[in-house]
């Protein structure tokens, strides 16, 4: 694993790694915080999935969320999207191939073969941080857009793993709208049968979530038509849910959206995470 | 003048706009945020001038000043660190040219036509913005860097206009100092005199500031070298100049080091710019 950069910030580190991926086959880069309080003890971890068009870079220079972390305790880890090189392959759309991953493992040709970012989340990356970094094994997961969809999914199929989750301005029916279904239909072929563990919706109906959840939404977002929170808004309240939807008056889908709830977001992944 | 974008944030509107420049002749584009309080009231003005090779966006983008603006009621400004464009002379160096005003009324071939960037900043910028947006007249003003320079050394020739100053690792004695010698003279030609009024130190000196003056530096900063913090902090102390200049253990130059200090320097503008 290499460092590549390495600032000081909010009294902790902000640092980017390098390494090879064993999942992805390529070198992957990531971006990871540490709060001041690293330094004397482990501490536990949030995980924030990027949207399309992304890097791991974005959300760490844009968000603001690493002063709320120092406050606050927690780690941040910033992954990227997708593999990324020359031979990866990609498509000349911004929502499909190199920046638009899903969170998904491919299985079609020229995806399957290094597009794994389910495996590399949920299994290859945790583990790699665990044995590098002082971090004390409990983990949350949040996202925006893309990502939230990813934080969402990921969460609800892996409830020993994350015990938190939330999300900014997710995709939550991606087999239902245009930000999912060309995707999977690249990735996963055809069927719709093996579509539906890649959406939130269908998980949470058939999986549940035994915590609660938290999702913000600007309510002037220009992409309401892909994001369709309105399916989640439903399935929240007929399932009797325990969490929350905010539909906030005037937010669109940039980076000043994520930024002005960060620190709501960070907070509620402290009073988790943190608790005995 | 034309809205190039508008975002909502932290409950205020950050915005940029793009207008004819009669003092540098070509477009020039800004960034201002208004805080909520700028609904119902006129609100202070914070300006703030960015670094070498920077933009509007930058800061804008980076720093997270906007939650510590719509906390204190002030609006931000982010003007551009120099006229741009293809009729507009430029080099091929990072540090002379478009993105390196250095904040001052070129007087030299080619550079006289255009880079006019204290005029500016100094007289067309503020009754702009006095004309068309909720501002009360109060202003500060504070930038990182070149911007740093640009902050101190404006305020100290313009105290009628500028209650309150402030820089991040700002180069406080570009006379003496790699970024200044080789732009002065390119700027303002080889004769030293015609350099002074723009030097911090000397005009620090020579003109005296009547309020306290906030540095950070970070004393990991990689410019150390060109920005001289001793030069400003042995003069503040024989002067017995009221203000503060903190060296800031394992800071580098980037917007992360500006960002961990934003809130401070946002509180210490309010602090004075809210006062009756």
């Amino acid at each position: 694993m290499d460092l590549v950069t390495q600032n000081q910030c909010f009294g902790g580190t902000q640092s980017v790694y390098r390494h090879a991926s064993a999942v992805c086959g390529v070198e992957m880069t990531f971006g990871l915080y540490l709060p001041p309080q690293a330094r004397t003890r482990p501490v536990p971890l949030l995980w924030y999935l990027s949207g399309l068009t992304c890097t791991h870079e974005n959300a760490m220079v844009k968000a603001g969320l690493q002063r709320h972390a120092a406050e606050h305790g927690l780690a941040l880890l910033f992954p990227d999207t997708s593999p990324r090189g020359e031979g990866v392959a990609d498509d000349e759309a911004y929502d499909l191939g190199q920046g638009a991953g899903f969170y998904v493992n491919a299985t079609q040709k020229p995806w399957a073969q290094h597009y794994r970012m389910y495996d590399y989340v949920v299994t290859e990356l945790p583990a790699l941080l665990e044995a590098h970094f002082p971090l004390n094994g409990v983990s949350g997961i949040t996202g925006h857009s893309m990502g939230g969809h990813g934080a969402l999914t990921i969460a609800f199929r892996n409830p020993e793993r994350f015990r938190s989750v939330s999300a900014f301005a997710p995709i939550v029916n991606p087999t239902r709208s245009d930000w999912g279904r060309k995707q999977f239909s690249a990735y996963l072929g055809d069927d719709e049968a093996h579509w539906g563990k890649y959406d939130a919706c269908l998980l949470l109906s058939e999986l549940g979530w035994r915590g609660d959840i938290l999702i913000d939404q600007g309510a002037a977002d220009q992409f309401l038509g892909q994001l369709q929170p309105e399916a989640m808004a439903r399935l929240m309240a007929e399932r009797r849910q325990p969490g929350m939807l905010r539909m906030q008056a005037g937010y669109d889908h940039s980076y000043y959206f994520v930024a002005s709830f960060g620190e709501d977001h960070v907070r509620w992944h402290a009073e988790r995470l943190n608790a005995a």
